[in-house]
């Protein structure tokens, strides 16, 4: 993969070469205090191969990864977050970008952390755990002025796929929603199906290997940037 | 290493041959919906070596080991669980021993997980996060009619080291306690300062790398079932 990538590079082909895409991937851990943490339970799995597969075709990829102990793929420049909040800023610092694909399954709430470590109290009482709401950096991003011209971003749904997803892609402003119908499956999986949602309506794909469904992304996205004959 | 547990079995040598030790490790996840938990960062590691060093010496190890991504050490048998809830279980299910070393971190707090994945309100008002007391393990198999005769438990603190262990010894029953000083250091490095709580008093080993701590305990917990000479 590594030779084949340097290869693309070499040769000047790759739909994608010259255009800076942003993918965000994996978990966020939002801390409670200095040894537990809220996480979930996204492998970075699917996010890892759209950022690999992006700039297999001459991306230059900037992958924001929450906690995951995947390699990276070939080609890509990875930044390691933990935090909402940190992805948030590495997202922010990585701009411009000529499209931005979040995958990443960002905490919607973090907790008020407490910078010592919490004790049971003597009565057994559980202390209360204050939320925060986090920052939508999907909504952010596509409200942002240095907006990327392609906002794609992902909702893994377990019913009404369809009507879940239409109602985030106007709700956040981004322009591709990848729908995951995780009905029957929850994240973590080899395979995904996907439907993209956009403008146009919706495209249903059929049940794929992460790897197909991130190809085809990556194609799709080369259509949409222009680099491709459709 | 396989091959030395292997030898040492087939030369019928290792002071713990014969005996039976529940060894638990790692973190313990509590979910909050399918698809968040509640987690901590502790490894695993020492508790891992803890449970190959006493197979090293000959005892028959069951490993009651939270969600991590560690190979089994040689000759140990392992129970692979989420919550401490099962935890809990699995350690029951694993008397009788003569001996338990209880080094997982086992999490206070459950929440009341909920079946469907929480949506974000209208008003981004975050829910309620209803938590319950899990069972303290450490202290129910000290007071349990099958106890082992020898209960260790670990404690990592951050201040007034001994004060906490030396309290924590009594309060749970147990026969000692090894006490992780994490100041400045919160778990998953490769060393460990600890002091061994007995009713003897207080023992304090210098900085070791997380082998040699499992390798002197082994020693000290043979020591203690009778099967060195001390």
């Amino acid at each position: 993969a590594v030779l084949e990538a340097i290869r693309r590079r070499m040769v000047g082909g790759g739909a994608l070469s010259g255009k800076h895409v942003i993918v965000t991937a994996g978990p966020t851990h939002e801390p409670i205090d200095p040894v537990r943490y809220i996480a979930n339970r996204s492998s970075g799995r699917q996010g890892f191969e759209i950022a690999g597969a992006l700039a297999a075709i001459g991306a230059e990829v900037t992958l924001v990864a929450g906690p995951v102990a995947l390699p990276t793929p070939a080609g890509v420049r990875r930044v390691d977050v933990e935090t909402a909040l940190e992805m948030a800023e590495a997202v922010e610092q990585a701009l411009p970008a000529d499209a931005a694909v979040m995958v990443a399954a960002v905490a919607d709430w973090r907790a008020e952390p407490s910078a010592t470590k919490i004790k049971k109290g003597g009565d057994g009482a559980p202390p209360p755990l204050r939320l925060v709401e986090n920052p939508d950096i999907l909504a952010g991003l596509a409200a942002a002025k240095k907006r990327p011209g392609l906002v794609v971003g992902f909702a893994a749904e377990t019913n009404d796929v369809l009507d879940h997803a239409t109602a985030k892609r106007a709700r956040k402003g981004c322009d591709w929603i990848v729908a995951n119908d995780v009905s029957g499956d929850v994240m973590g999986g080899s395979d995904n199906t996907v439907h993209l949602v956009t403008d146009a309506g919706v495209e249903s794909w059929e049940r794929l290997p992460k790897p197909m469904v991130a190809a085809r992304l990556a194609q799709r996205i080369a259509e949409a940037l222009g680099g491709l004959k459709t």
